[in-house]
């Protein structure tokens, strides 16, 4: 491992970051460390230099329960469609922080912005979801770096959000990130410690010059990659 | 700012990364290195704990030559929808590394890896990508703090990426990343130094509680964030 200051900065907090859901204290968060994360948020890459992105920051309890209850009821939609065992393991299962985290950001995607010849973007339109993704990446990091915890809740309908917080068309929402101080982060993700689903081997996942069929490719536990 | 060794780490990263397109080398690549960089890329978040992401490496010349052929032709049809004015601008951008980069990575989406019941899809199907976005900007990082540059290459049809590289249905290729060793890091982004677009205003970027329609907001230049 090189342990110079930057890369070790750097692996530490990508190594340590997870997605939060149970350990939001609802503590306040320092202005300093929030301007310090949108601001890694907005240096991320994005195609044709569009940073296609929007943060809307919401604090306000009443628009907190208000997506609580949608998620709530999507929690449910969820649930019903599982057979008996992963319902079961389901049922155990935290999955957002909503009304726990001190600070939620709503990440949007405006298809327009340096519309219409987005440069990188003629051949694959979805480039410009992915721009915000990166920078959801950014600022999930930088929150970890800080202290905080995220959690990314995935339980809704766009259609909803956009009303909620009055998003016009064509802006899409991406995520609704829970932000906030934690008692600690866990060393193993919820999901592998519910039993939901373990961690695939990285070499799992490591082709050669072109794809290779492996049908039991998740199930290899040999941990020397073979590398270039 | 914060100085701790990881903050400062991280920051220092986030805001030195650049999208490379002229500065490869060619230069070899140290295989611990990549076997870092593929394992930050591999400890992104990912809905359901699906990982769903793969990374094909390509160093063959003869791949290579293919991809940026096809890439030139993709190039040409942007530049043919271009007014003239753009299209002189965008004559003299350098859009892509894929021969001079030491390596390649080109990284895909698998939407079966853990269907039907991925926990966090089911309302919005495109959480499986977002993920692998996330991936590919823990790679990104993690090769700039390794001292590499990284290239997105979007110019490209899927199928065409499908074909060359055998990758088979369902699976859809997000990304060519061209890595390796550069001369430098430019301190602006190649499309903002030839006047291609201008980056814009964090606070363009922030709204309060709800969406706030600013129709001035790609103009704004007023530096004071307002925060929580």
């Amino acid at each position: 491992m090189d342990t110079s200051t930057g890369t070790a900065g750097l692996y530490d907090t990508i190594h340590r970051r997870r997605d939060v859901r149970t350990q939001f204290t609802g503590g306040a968060l320092a202005r300093d460390s929030v301007t310090r994360i949108l601001t890694a948020a907005h240096a991320a890459p994005s195609v044709g230099l569009t940073q296609p992105w929007d943060f809307i920051l919401v604090e306000a309890a009443a628009t907190k329960d208000a997506f609580w209850h949608h998620v709530s009821e999507e929690r449910a939609a969820f649930a019903a469609v599982l057979d008996a065992e992963r319902a079961a393991r389901f049922s155990d299962i935290k999955i957002e922080g909503i009304r726990e985290s001190s600070l939620a950001v709503v990440v949007t995607y405006d298809p327009a912005r340096g519309a219409p010849a987005v440069l990188g973007r003629h051949a694959i339109a979805a480039t410009g979801v992915y721009s915000v993704c990166l920078a959801i990446e950014n600022l999930w990091l930088a929150a970890t770096a800080e202290g905080y915890g995220v959690g990314w809740v995935s339980f809704y309908r766009e259609t909803f959000l956009q009303q909620l917080l009055g998003i016009p068309e064509p802006i899409q929402p991406v995520a609704w990130l829970c932000i906030g101080p934690v008692t600690h982060l866990e060393g193993q993700p919820d999901l592998e410690q519910h039993g939901w689903r373990t961690r695939r081997p990285l070499n799992a996942a490591i082709h050669h010059e072109r794809w290779s069929h492996r049908p039991d490719s998740d199930t290899l536990t040999d941990p020397n990659i073979r590398l270039v």
